[in-house]
């Protein structure tokens, strides 16, 4: 049978790699890497840390199997059924290249940014392969640091007060967290500083982009005293680097 | 200046170590644990993997010191107010020990059960530290990976459906959930298996005990179908093991 390693490498700092990630990328025929450059602004960068990553731990031969990312409408009328429709053709090239590329006992991995268990598709992708029957398939997933430990890392805070629960969400979404539920947010793939619009002067925010890299940003305060500077700050990196990853924490008082 | 690093471990296997973690535990002069044998079930045996982590990975020197944790009320009539005085006691007892064990420019560390900034006090402790001005210090965080990581990779599944947010929360927290954001919820601490309780027949679990021990335990399904196996499940389990550590992944469908 053919095995499939989905391995969380951490979000960005080569240092955040486990043990066991660093085992699990031993012994592997072929990394695939799914090659969004055409589709994800920072692409590039991203899947050049993960070849320093391998080349830095691995022993032995290894193979970088790149696939071409299907194209994505960004802007869709219907969101979930773009997503879908795009989860399903992602499928489709990765279950061809695991068939063409390893031999019946070979192994794979697909290197994950963080965790694979938060706002990743590979997961979703492996099980509709295994779900269609034409690829028998063990798959092993290695959990990783996410992104959300790292900015509460760097700005050296809890996620939340004694006890209190903690949301994570979008920037799509996060104009419809529950009134109860906006205590502490965690907030990703936010491509609009959406705070600026759903929070109050006197909520608490701890910002955070590149983490882990030497372009690291980090800024905490209120967002009526930091919110102005995050987005300005924001947009002049995006504009600099031609990308950006950020995230944040937002806490009311 | 004294140094303190405080040291996310990931939540049981030595593997799931960083190499940050790893390169942070070197050049300490003193490793400090609570000891909370008194307070806490199981806490002998987390304790005994500290030690073990910190001695296979460790070259050269180093020291344990072992705080004796104050003693704490379970059950109080004011869980905030208790938390808060017993945290208060805390600070103290680690405050003395910071000054006594570590010279003026001395490094300790704090190794932490999964990530800091998840359910865990150490980061409040040494910010109240921080604050009462008596003992300049420098303090770095190392994240680790999560017992939600762990859970989510041991079942191979994500944390949410697409786009959609996660809650993380408490067992005594589980059942005040606003409706709205009961989609994806992660539960920890929960001693008395409130899924029971608040969750309907048809949810989906995710469950897993002693994650990435050799004790690992899994069961998932609908709540319907697998909910009493895992209150039998966890029951004779802590019963043979003399405690449990445990969490699980809620779904809506
Ligand atoms: C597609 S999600 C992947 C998350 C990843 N699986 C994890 O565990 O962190 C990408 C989002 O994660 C966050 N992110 C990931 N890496 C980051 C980094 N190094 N600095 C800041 N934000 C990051 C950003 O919010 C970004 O929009
Ligand atoms: C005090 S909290 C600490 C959480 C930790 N900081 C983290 O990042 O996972 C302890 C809770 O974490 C969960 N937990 C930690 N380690 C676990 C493990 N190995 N297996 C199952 N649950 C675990 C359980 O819900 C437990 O009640």
């Amino acid at each position: 049978m053919r095995e499939l390693r989905v391995i969380g490498i951490g979000p960005g700092d080569p240092r955040l790699l486990t043990l066991a990630a660093v085992d699990a990328m031993q012994g592997v025929d072929a990394f695939f890497v799914l090659d969004k450059t055409e589709t994800t602004p920072g692409a590039e960068s991203l899947v050049d840390l993960r070849r320093q990553i391998c080349e830095q731990h691995i022993r032995g031969d290894h193979r970088f199997v790149e696939i071409a990312d299907p194209p994505r409408d960004r802007r869709p009328d219907d969101y979930r059924a773009e997503v879908l429709r795009w989860h399903a053709a992602r499928t489709e090239v990765i279950e061809v290249a695991l068939l063409r590329e390893l031999g019946d006992d070979g192994v794979g991995a697909i290197l994950v940014w963080g965790d694979p268990a938060l706002y990743d598709s590979t997961l979703r992708i492996v099980d509709a392969i295994v779900a269609r029957e034409r690829l028998p398939l063990r798959v092993i997933v290695i959990p990783g640091v996410t992104s959300v430990s790292v900015l509460t890392a760097a700005h050296r805070v809890v996620a939340h007060r004694v006890g209190e629960p903690v949301h994570i969400t979008t920037g799509r979404r996060l104009a419809s967290t529950p009134p109860d539920d906006d205590r502490n947010q965690i907030v990703m793939l936010d491509a609009a500083c959406t705070f600026m619009q759903t929070a109050a002067a006197e909520d608490e925010i701890w910002w955070g982009a590149y983490l882990g890299t030497p372009d690291e940003l980090l800024i905490a305060g209120t967002v009526g005293e930091v919110g102005e500077r995050i987005v300005r700050t924001r947009l002049a990196a995006r504009e600099r680097h031609g990308w950006i990853m950020d995230i944040y924490l937002l806490r009311k008082p």
